[in-house]
């Protein structure tokens, strides 16, 4: 199966993810084989508020690299749904167009069980597309939040889409939101309100904090349905991508990316232990039913459930205190 | 000090709430003594996109329930601030209103060092609060995203303000925000566009699959500078009380609460463990380094560090492939 994702067999990958979702431990003993072949794929998040015409975008970014002769990957996210296999109606579509094409693959991924498990999902796929030697792998997030905060986490360039007519969302997404966004698209730039849209982006990145030495956000005019502004978005990828190698800075987030995704292995992990801990051990059921009748306070209850792993707490002074403790 | 707080002292109020920030252990055995004593206290919950005029609405709230002689706590909650101890513009603003009168208390609250941090230091301040004989605590989350989810799974009722003029807004909170609402406000109704913000709140909960037996969120239009509405608001918050009282949900809900608090402690617990690990241990720092030079995989690294806890993992069936493994 290695052999078979490595010279790129689209039968063999869409197996192998379909593994990595399901945390299966053929999946794990895959990644450990395809790990250092990965690293040549560049990652590009797609994000941003809902209608902003992401879905026509990613499919028009596919067409032009795929006329440059490169292998392009898209993994839809929707963290809100718990569908999987592409289900999403954008990405049918899509489906339709490159189905006839072996070097498009395109899949979507809803939210997993536990705390970090779509983040392991979609790194994990994202390395075997890596090692499967596809070029470009695109990050699409719907919805918006938290996840998007994760997904730039796991890119190189993250591209922010909004369209005219969302000014006012600006005040909406400034806070955590825009701050991941090395580049910034204004898709449907045929419609009013282009320039006001420009603008309140421009004035907020007056406010960012930046040093000379800092990539200063584009911000890009592009028309995704009638393919204009396609090559300048790509160009900018381009140029950050050339930015992020010469200031060192690309290093620095590869580094970064494998300190979050071993912790967020260790969170998903920790997070099965607790929601097994909670709902199948007895004591600790009983603990909690206890906690909602005021019998025990939370704390008490969360120290027992832990004893067992013998970590140090923040609950290991007690005792020390008047009213004594374990 | 359990005797200070419950017989209302600010001073001892602050003091431990104070404590509860900073994981003292002298916080945790008081929360064991004060446990018993909270349950009496309403939780709500005042959240929405910034812009919305949320301090003054929360202000006039104060002043409304003062009347009434309840005594009424704000804990003011931005998870992108690391600020601690009331030092939001708006509380600042209420502090000098409200300085005389002992039956108010404000705080606010920034990010904590770990995963739900926030949510426990919260959570602790609100029992504090609740011991200490406050009526209403109202919860204002400033930002938009997960925090508002995390805080409505702390509050009886949660009130989601918007204002006319982000009707746009509406689709972009859609994803996985709106749904956390059981009232809504729009504030500053003089404005224009109020009519069209209701009809877009209207529309959006037509798509709402609802029971007959669900609480069907009233829309109210609220400007809280002219203290228009505050009454209405506050029927709207009881009558909410009261269906939760009458279906049974109350006691659900708050059975719920004390699951998720407990899940809060210990993860909050075990990322603090993670943290020390990938920082602390020399053989992990060592690995991840590997991980970034592609010589380990994550899910090794991963593996090793929780390999002193001893928990069964879906790693556990490793050795059972066919490359072997530890």
């Amino acid at each position: 199966m290695v052999q078979k994702i490595l010279a790129g067999d689209i039968r063999s990958i869409a197996r192998a993810i379909t593994l990595a979702e399901n945390e299966d431990y053929q999946a794990v003993e895959l990644m450990r084989s395809l790990y250092s072949h990965t690293g040549k794929a560049y990652l590009v998040g797609i994000t941003g508020p809902p209608g902003g015409g992401k879905s026509t975008l990613v499919d028009r970014m596919i067409a032009y690299y795929r006329k440059l002769d490169l292998k392009v990957a898209v993994i839809g996210i929707d963290p809100s749904s718990t569908f999987t296999g592409g289900a999403l109606l954008g990405d049918r579509v899509r489906m339709q167009a490159h189905a006839t094409d072996s070097g498009v693959f395109i899949r979507s991924m809803g939210s997993r069980g536990h705390l970090g498990g779509l983040a392991v999902a979609t790194a994990d796929s994202a390395k075997i597309l890596d090692a499967a030697g596809y070029d470009i792998i695109i990050f699409e997030t719907v919805g918006i939040g938290q996840s998007e905060i994760e997904v730039a986490s796991q890119v190189d360039t993250t591209v922010l889409v909004t369209v005219p007519g969302l000014g006012d969302d600006i005040q909406v997404l400034k806070a955590g939101t825009m701050e991941i966004a090395d580049i910034f698209v204004v898709n449907k730039a045929d419609r009013d309100g282009v320039e006001k849209s420009v603008m309140a982006i421009e004035q907020l990145l007056s406010t960012w904090d930046m040093t000379e030495d800092d990539f200063v956000p584009p911000i890009l005019k592009v028309t995704a349905k009638d393919n204009i502004g396609i090559g300048e978005l790509a160009q900018a990828i381009e140029q950050h991508k050339k930015y992020l190698h010469d200031s060192g800075k690309f290093e620095v987030r590869r580094r970064n990316r494998a300190v979050t995704e071993v912790h967020t292995l260790i969170l998903n992990q920790l997070d099965k232990w607790a929601h097994d801990k909670m709902t199948k051990d007895i004591t600790t059921r009983d603990n909690i039913e206890e906690v909602y009748l005021k019998f025990i306070d939370p704390h008490t209850v969360a120290r027992e459930a832990l004893r067992e792993l013998e970590l140090e707490t923040m609950w290991d002074k007690w005792g020390q205190g008047a009213d004594g403790g374990g």
